[in-house]
């Protein structure tokens, strides 16, 4: 792994040369994570022509977050607890020689940029924008394989509560157990608060779950995600409780279905990034569901849960091979409830099989 | 407390107008909170001098997540979901007259604040700096009430804890048990992850909770709070698991026990911040115990589970009546464990009884 950190900074020392900068400071979080192997910790990195130096604070767990995951050939410079480790960084840049500095300006307040900017005396600043979030579009196949074990993980938890009785329990703590059984079967943690929307609640996007019971002929609608290794995954899928659905449920839940499939089946590496949710929102449209103001039917996901690229309505550009995305259309009809099915797949092209289905519980309309 | 809201923002108008701004933007999740009720959903608050204007998201979850929880004096903006707030704010700032905008310099991007100085055309921008958070430090006794139901749901999780079998069970499982109990006792959630720390890892401060199972002998360190109403408290106790604990484990658990209560016992109005972490650490100090970069021994608390003000060795100021603070000292020994008590209290005159503890659980070492 060390020499996958070194290569994805050597690209950044690229990005930064061809730019006018000789340095980048990089504080967000996921992209420190993605140049050294760093967890969330508040840490900050400098990347110089010849050095990686990474401030982090000097009260992290020894034992058992992370120290021993940080790219070796990355210079630690602890800083004390509570101390800015932007600002640390910054004070290190101008006895490194540095001349012109490219920070993160997305990530930083405008406070702190003055700071950074007070410190790092006669350094021209500039803005590196985006740049480490573009290098983390496209996945290697050692990040696909931790997202593969996240999915797995997801699936897991989710099989065995649908083995478990679930009329009468609460939505709250239907999310909390299957928090709990993703941390059992290795997770960092969930990706994010599990969702757990039952009868009215059901089918909405990210519904915080409440005390509401599962009752008899309710939808379920479960949104999940782990996290292994810092690389998350989300998965949703809708159910039905009690032997027999109604037949608008089924009907929903075929509509829903074959929208999400068109979605999916749209993903493809040079296919535009608007494609997969024209796809599905002509099939809902036709069905007379329309959203007010629609959410893209997805987006890419890796160190962070909602990242590039956007799958929305209007958004441009093209996909590419290795590009893991949520793909999650649904209908939500108020008072009732509704469906939602959501996948994260990774494009690849035809020759290699087509999109790849990271998450594969049963997307059947189940009756539990 | 729709009066409560107004008040704050009338307390904040006046700060902008004396320093020249006739609007604030707020950003900054906790504060739009404070001064609108508005639950954190990446709202936006705009206040003139005669209108608050709430820009929201218009995929707020309409019957779980406190769109009734917002006063009803502010006036809702929804924006479309996915569309930044603060932009869609800034975007209405010319319409309504404002000549100079005070907005939040250290939580807006520089991104984000080079946006909205782009929309808000002919706007003098200035910072309104942490005047709202200045606002926050002294809580009514609305916002006390809270505490204190946040506190007890706290102490009810942890003492349920207490009267089960602990020995076999990993720190997660523990952790995961206090956060569902939190829960369960009407906590809107955990105010942070729970800390559980067994055998070596125990007496740290921020422990991640790992694999490790409680053994027979170990000292067992929880660090818990709970969030009620969007206020969060912060207790750690320290435990010891069998029937007769090592006299060393006696010794370490008096000598912190003693430092936090003449931490405790140094609060009240008027107090020197530093003070009560002086008085911990002097005892610590003597009996041999030293930091290499020393943490504060509390902080405030409330919305945000760590504000102003802070309780550091070098911290200036004076401490007001009706400002909870935690008071958290700790020794861990590495590769031993160590003893970790904190509570969260209010500082209170002596004439309304001294300070006022708000997590009761008994800090005697107890052997369980």
């Amino acid at each position: 792994m060390a020499d996958a950190y070194a290569g994805r900074r050597e690209r950044l020392r690229e990005h930064c040369g061809a730019s006018g900068a000789d340095a980048a400071l990089i504080t967000r979080a996921a992209n420190v994570r993605y140049l050294t192997g760093c967890p969330p910790c508040g840490a900050t990195l400098l990347l110089t022509r010849d050095r990686a130096v990474l401030a982090l604070p000097d009260d992290l767990p020894p034992d058992d977050t992370g120290e021993h995951l940080i790219a070796p050939d990355v210079t630690r410079l602890p800083v004390p607890a509570g101390t800015d480790t932007a600002l640390a960084a910054a004070s290190a840049v101008a006895r490194l020689g540095v001349a012109g500095l490219a920070v993160e300006e997305h990530d930083l307040t405008v406070t702190r940029h003055r700071a950074v900017a007070g410190l790092a005396e006669r350094v021209r600043l500039a803005d590196v924008g985006q740049a480490v979030e573009r290098l983390r579009v496209v996945k290697d196949e050692h990040e696909i394989a931790d997202l593969r074990i996240a999915a797995e993980i997801a699936d897991q938890a989710l099989g065995e509560l649908l083995e478990s009785i679930l009329v009468g329990r609460t939505e709250r703590h239907l999310a909390m157990e299957l928090e709990r059984r993703m941390i059992d079967h290795g997770a960092d943690r969930a990706a994010f608060p599990v969702s757990v929307g039952t009868g009215s609640h059901s089918g909405q996007q990210a519904h915080q779950p409440t005390d509401r019971r599962v009752e008899e002929g309710d939808f379920l609608t479960v949104v999940l995600g782990a996290r292994y290794r810092g690389y998350g995954v989300s998965t949703a899928r809708t159910f039905v409780i009690g032997a027999a659905p109604a037949p608008w449920q089924v009907e929903l839940h075929r509509l829903v279905f074959r929208a999400q499939r068109a979605a999916r089946e749209a993903l493809g590496p040079g296919v535009e990034q608007c494609v997969p949710d024209q796809s599905a929102r002509e099939i809902l449209r036709a069905a007379g569901h329309t959203e007010g103001s629609p959410h893209p039917i997805g987006h890419g996901i890796g160190l962070e849960i909602r990242e590039a690229p956007r799958l929305g309505p209007t958004d441009m550009g093209k996909l590419d091979s290795r590009v893991p995305v949520t793909v999650g259309p649904g209908v939500h009809l108020p008072g009732r409830g509704g469906v939602r099915i959501e996948d994260t797949l990774v494009v690849r092209p035809l020759d290699e099989g087509g999109p790849e289905l990271l998450t594969i519980t049963t997307k059947e309309l189940l009756a539990l």
